[in-house]
């Protein structure tokens, strides 16, 4: 690694932070006091990128790779006018974190919010950002978030207002993981009979940026991998961190892998885990960080180390036998060179299947005192079990046996014009059979496919317990990240084996957390707990982007007769786009 | 390559063919004497497929590479449903060579014709196949053509009817030529800045199959390919033609290159043309046929060599400097084993910038005594410049200084609903400056973008002046196969340099072909006329795909205010499916 001159990342002081945001606004949005209104023109295109050193197809917006970070505050309203300048295909963005109160049009899932935007149109997203916290946005068409639609969403607290902790710069972490094969050839191979699983990543990315045809700790490394030579002003040169000795940095730590859970450490220094997916934690330390697609952390990061060196900051995969190699960058105590290297490895990723230490550090996750607390009864309570499938030889996810097959139509539209044909009109099923074998593959893998949705009533508290399972193959079982749209939950707890009634006194309904993604380990449950008060059609899913594209997700939905004021043009395409086209008949021929 | 038992091509003797057909209407098609409406149910998707021996990943049809062949009788109707399962991309089919009277809105080219088909959704194609003859059908939107979006339609004479000449079996041969890199990544390289070219094909394909990797006539290369051992029922073994001495055959060759021009030869024989794109000729006999992107010929073929021999049947380049190996299968006389090579090597094709054989071939294609002829005179005449250009640093093609950029709504319904918006209003340029030096690089290299589109007066004679010219670089003039939808076109002549008044009287007016395809030749000229007696807006382009796609191409249309019956979902994106949902505020919020 070379010095660090040019496109690295530094702490921003306060005073050029407030600069910079007065730019912005200057740029892009309307100037007035209090909550603002921030415009983006947006074009989302291909990219020749090299995100890992070599070269690849990267989809990007304006020119970029990952997407522009938006920074907003607590109160503002966010306008994304978004351009698809894809030659074939469509796109949507979804604004992951952000619970669209009253704008469920405006969440960016294709086939459940909105139509895909076609070529050559383009979209307005507005929403509001009513909550400060670490958010990111991505691609929900396909697989598109794989192929690198991407990039943060970081809100600030609103004028005059504090955040409930002290920090004297940040950094903003938005990791990934990436593929050589493009993710055209990725999906085909999942939807092909003989199945093909796309492996593990290539590389790791933070920011972007990872290094695969070298490394910058070869010297520490067991393989054969030389020592990258980067000049710093490289697409896969790392950022680096570069801090002042004695302070304290805020880590925005995000995760949109496409399958890898993480596990970020940072040699000699602990982090004080203190905001999960845009909610107040009550603080933790710890010494490394266990991250899943989906889920976001900050982490305070005291510079109390000695400052004649610089120090490792180290990202590797975790639950699954990881065939990637670490992703790697600087802490750099100012005014060390950059160019200094740590003279000891960077920190080792706990064991992959070290389940206990995940589970330790998940159960340290409570919510901060002063949080809201869950209704402590449920109206509701939806049991999803989580099993690998086979459908007429292809390999499918299911949840209680159906696999989603997501319509044409958007959920959002045929569920508020009565359209009856545009999906499954059954309930799907609530439960599973009792004497199901949580432990063993399934005796009859075969499953099928559905598009019904959980019809909830408005304003009811709902349960769910999500229940892994084996796999197809003997003594496998999967970590799954499962994320919730338009909502946090409470995640009431996790437990081994399957959930019954003796776990029930074990839920947490004290201090559990606000988040919305929350995991399940192999073998085991993970009971969450929601108020269903926001109208719309929402995508509760397996956040493993493949897992998805293969059937692991379902769809609740609220009050959609109450959501008004939908864009038509979010719904021009399937049936609602027939009814609208039909209704019209008589005045064009 | 082994021996022939599976997956070859066999003559379809009239019996069996009578049976084929007949099982083929039970099937698909509503069975009616005389016209009849044949049916076919189709999915687009991609698949894993090794045209070259190389998997790669290629868009089929109903599981097929090439797409399912189209077989009617002159007269019948065709419907095509259409559905698109492809994850993230919109499709289309264009139906190559039909003319679509009175259904505009089934000609299959996205941005001009109809929106794109939604992933998920399904399109209905319904049109007439007027006129026996050799046709084909492929992907129009973007290129996915290129990515193996085609296959081939074929029009018998209408029941009772004969053709005017005789043969006693057929084959058909649908060309096409493939790379392995990516379409996706091939259309990023063309929009890019600096642009990366595609570069030369790696393989030719005959119906689908070709051997990038080995050769069937290894032992006659100077090259180190390996001869090929093939089984015969790989994907890409060659579909061998097996004939019976002394008899005549009709071989239906098309040629859907996204780039190549090709030569066809087979060894000792010689061939007579008597069609092309679906018009009879005044027969002429041939070594070997030029055949460009875009065209149709049959050639007949008699078996009157030594019987106890085989023959190469051989595909090289012409027009650009080869880089891909030629495209070979066998023409096997039975009961000679198809194992037995020919003694000889393949026919070697023509030196690829011999133009003087090009240009002799093409001059001798007149239509048949007793073809419809040109009118006389002409009501207006255009001039069209081809040139390559620059355009802010990107590299483009364009037409009397216009690089075409397709709009987001069709122009068929732009025009039909007069949405001003929607495209350019000014008329393109009909001519180009008197002193353009067509045999030196332009002066000024910057070309603009547009969307105007040459609106012509319903029955009017329109004759067009292509014009070729020098290319970017010093002495390049490159090849352009000029493609008509809606309509065919007399060839009234080809000349060289600028096309000028004494070339006026050189035009045959008296026996020109009528094709829907015709070749402008390096720093030449090609005279074409055509009715415009087709209500609709058409496309007039290169059909070379990349070139189409770096804006060679323009938009005729006429007495679109005549076309009805278009059906909504055809226009259900861009302005005209703004104002079907506008139209529509009061009913719905």
């Amino acid at each position: 690694m070379g010095t660090s001159n040019g496109f690295m990342l530094h702490p921003i002081p306060g005073g050029l932070r407030a600069l910079i945001i007065w730019s912005i606004l200057l740029c892009f949005g309307r100037l007035s006091f209090g909550a603002k209104s921030r415009h983006f023109k947006w074009e989302v295109e291909y990219l020749f990128w090299s995100p890992d050193c070599i070269e690849n197809v990267v989809m990007g917006i304006n020119g970029q790779f990952p997407g522009p970070t938006i920074r907003a505050k607590a109160g503002d309203t966010i306008v994304v006018e978004l351009t698809n300048k894809l030659s074939t295909e469509g796109v949507v963005i979804h604004w992951h974190g952000i619970r669209q109160f009253g704008t469920p049009w405006a969440d960016g899932t294709a086939s459940i919010s909105q139509c895909a935007i076609n070529p050559g149109d383009t979209f307005h997203y507005r929403f509001k950002v009513d909550r400060a916290g670490t958010y990111f946005y991505h691609g929900h068409l396909g697989m598109q978030r794989s192929a690198g639609l991407y990039g943060s969403l970081i809100v600030d607290v609103a004028e005059g207002e504090k955040e409930p902790f002290h920090y004297d710069g940040e950094f903003n972490l938005l990791l990934s993981d990436w593929w050589h094969n493009s993710v055209h050839e990725q999906e085909v191979g999942l939807s092909s009979n003989p199945f093909r699983w796309i492996g593990e990543p290539q590389s790791l990315l933070m920011n972007g940026r990872g290094q695969y045809n070298c490394s910058l700790a070869a010297q520490f490394s067991n393989s054969s991998a030389t020592q990258c030579k980067l000049r710093g002003n490289e697409q896969c040169a790392p950022k680096i961190l570069h801090v002042l000795p004695n302070q304290t940095y805020r880590l925005r730590v995000a995760s949109t892998t496409a399958l890898a859970s993480l596990n970020l450490a940072i040699g000699n220094h602990k982090m004080v885990v203190v905001e999960a997916d845009g909610n107040y934690l009550q603080p933790f330390a710890v010494d490394d960080l266990d991250i899943y697609s989906g889920e976001s952390y900050s982490v305070l990061l005291t510079t109390d180390q000695d400052p004649s060196k610089n120090y490792w900051l180290s990202v590797g995969v975790r639950g699954r036998l990881p065939a990637t190699p670490p992703g790697l960058t600087l802490l750099n105590y100012r005014p060390t060179s950059a160019s200094k290297l740590p003279t000891s490895p960077p920190p080792v990723t706990p064991r992959w299947n070290d389940y206990a230490h995940s589970k330790s550090f998940s159960n340290k996750i409570l919510a901060l005192m002063g949080s809201p607390r869950p209704p402590t009864k449920y109206d509701r309570r939806i049991y999803l079990l989580n099993t690998q499938n086979k459908m007429n030889g292809y390999t499918k996810w299911a949840i209680n046996n159906v696999s989603l097959a997501l319509p044409s139509t958007p959920y959002l539209g045929s569920m508020k014009y009565g359209l009856k044909n545009a999906f499954d009109q059954k309930n799907p099923p609530e439960n599973f059979a009792d004497n199901y074998d949580v432990m063993s593959p399934p005796i009859n893998p075969n499953t099928t496919s559905g598009s019904g949705a959980y019809m909830i009533a408005l304003n009811t508290t709902v349960d769910v317990i999500l229940q892994n399972a084996n796999a197809l193959s003997d003594n496998v079982s999967e970590i799954h990240p499962w994320h919730l749209h338009g909502h946090d939950f409470w995640v009431l707890g996790y437990g081994e084996g399957k959930f019954s009634d003796k776990d029930e006194k074990k839920l947490n309904l004290k201090n559990p957390p606000l988040r919305n993604t929350a995991v399940i380990f192999p073998y085991g449950w993970t009971a969450l707990r929601f108020v269903a008060d926001n109208p719309g059609a929402w995508a509760f899913h397996c956040h493993i982007e493949p897992h998805l594209h293969m059937g692991m997700g379902v769809v609740f939905a609220e009050g959609v007769h109450r959501v008004n004021k939908i864009p038509r043009e979010a719904l021009a395409c399937g049936l609602t786009g027939k009814m609208f086209l039909n209704n019209n008949d008589n005045n064009h021929n």
